[in-house]
């Protein structure tokens, strides 16, 4: 079922998930593929990002941001081409970063598109390494993480969007990286392409032990994107004064209540206070949205040297995104997922 | 049972307590008083500080700070008076802060003594409102807290040594304060005489209700020095981009074990990141040491035109100090605790 010009296909919210999401909470409907009005461009989707924290818009739970409307479209950052334009600053052709959802075609008047060029880099990365979770990466382990050289920064998802990025800057400004994925290919992949100096598999039954044995000198900045059995084995490792940036925790987002006890809680601010340990959320457009400039400046010379890595998992086909999505959940893609919703060699 | 000159008595730790301590886990002894050799001074007690942190002290579980050994003297701050000096930077007679525990006499080469001069303040606030604990409020409100003219400002034990400071400090600042105390006579002080807007009696059954009444704008800055239930009903009512100081958890320091279910740690972390709150542990002289002068500077044309109040619960006699301590941990005392250990009006 490709994309074709004459129709767009849109997936809705069918209903909110009770636990993991299923293929029944999304609808695909078809109807026509409008046309731009004066001021207008009609944007053609070429690559749909796929991301974590998707999963909280599914939910009317209280959260950062409103939540998907039930038969409202799934929300998404996109790269799209310009198919065709009636506003004075687009023309036919173009690249550019859009936030326009599970669908074939959007309209847009411009506002909140950001033109790429495909000279540059491969405008997929705009989702990726140099967009959302690349900036999440470098300002939360740079600005929250403040790693020195010689510390020891330990990041899970190592592999991912956000996670590779974390464990190569880390390594750039000097400090010892440890990563934590799952399974032998990713744990590989991250120690040999990515160059972290250990990548613990967290499948295995002594997560904990491999982590310390990973740690002689105990954790000093943790990268909190995961939450769940990883932050369990961190937390007794970290050192006096670490710092832990939190910027998702994929691991609860399926849950439909709080574990059973005891109450932790106690246990964590416990050992906050012991060890003076700053814990701090962020949202990356909310809470550093004026500095992507300092983002892409210090990412371009290590891009440029490649010294950084990237791997995306690329799927085919929007029809496809329900179940990628569904996966990525529990870890199965490998790299940055996206869908590639449409060709991407056509002129538009 | 007077301290006299010839006699030092002295408190040590009996036996580790198993939740709440016990009189039976002190002991006190009773020895002659040291002399002073070659370059020592000897210093007789006046005022001997009780303070939460010394319940952690009793026990050996790991910490910030080493625990007091069995049948090793009880640590603490005091206020003494140079009884006989062989130093040449002391005279008889001079007032120091000093470090030397639950005991009438100490020697001590000078390293660590900190001279007080009577005319400037009363000794004693040397371990209250200018010592420790208003320096503890005053470095977490204002550079972990970070308060901003019109926020709401939330502190707990608010007729104490450190929550009453908070609370001043920060009503100077321009911030709604809500205290939260222990019984309405408690509550009454700090709305009618240290100027909060608003105090919550944390013993009545709606405490979160009620706080949530006081805040209606919810919580800027929370500064937690008690945990338990008061932060239980502090959480949901942060705000995004909310700041938690954390330098005290008094309502588990007597804890055994975690309390039962459900495991609120995700809730806790659920929270930092939907709200981009920072929440960060400190250790007054660790992690701001240098910075007491600025303390001081900042404090001295408060207290000199009588904007800032301070309150001191005063009991007498070394052989009260378990009962003191024990009652404290619950709450017992009201305004900043200390035993006059001996005499504050002779010459030594």
């Amino acid at each position: 079922m490709a994309q074709t010009s004459d129709r767009n296909r849109r997936f809705v919210l069918a209903s909110r998930p009770k636990g993991a999401p299923t293929p029944d909470n999304f609808r695909l409907e078809t109807g026509s593929a409008p046309e731009p009005g004066e001021g207008q461009v009609l944007l053609r989707t070429v690559f749909l990002s796929l991301d974590p924290y998707m999963r909280g818009r599914m939910s009317d739970a209280p959260s950062y941001a409103a939540p998907v409307e039930v038969d409202g479209l799934m929300v998404g950052g996109t790269v799209c081409r310009v198919a065709k334009s009636r506003h004075p600053d687009y023309a036919e052709g173009d690249w550019v970063l859009a936030y326009s959802g599970w669908q074939d075609y959007a309209l847009s008047d411009g506002k909140g598109l950001f033109k790429l060029d495909p000279k540059r880099a491969p405008p997929s990365w705009a989702l990726g390494i140099l967009g959302m979770p690349g900036f999440t990466a470098y300002m939360g382990l740079t600005d929250i993480g403040q790693p020195k050289a010689g510390e020891t920064v330990v990041v899970a998802a190592a592999s991912g969007a956000v996670g590779s990025v974390v464990g190569q800057v880390a390594k750039q400004l000097g400090c010892r990286v440890v990563g934590i994925a799952g399974g032998k290919e990713k744990c590989d992949y991250v120690t040999g392409t990515l160059g972290f100096d250990a990548c613990i598999d967290h499948r295995q039954p002594d997560l904990a032990e491999q982590l310390k044995a990973a740690c002689p000198d105990g954790i000093d900045v943790y990268f909190e994107n995961v939450g769940g059995k990883v932050f369990d084995a961190v937390l007794p490792l970290l050192n006096s004064k670490a710092r832990v940036p939190l910027c998702g925790l994929i691991a609860s987002y399926n849950a439909t209540e709080l574990p059973p006890g005891p109450d932790r809680l106690p246990l964590l601010t416990g050992t906050l206070l012991k060890k003076r340990i700053r814990m701090q959320g962020f949202i990356i457009f909310d809470d550093y949205g004026d500095r992507y400039g300092e983002f892409l400046a210090a990412m371009q010379p290590w891009l440029a040297a490649g010294k950084l890595h990237y791997r995306e998992d690329l799927v085919d086909g929007l029809e496809a995104a329900p179940e990628a999505f569904i996966g990525m959940l529990h870890g199965a893609n490998f790299g940055k997922l996206a869908v590639r919703v449409g060709p991407d060699d056509l002129p538009a």
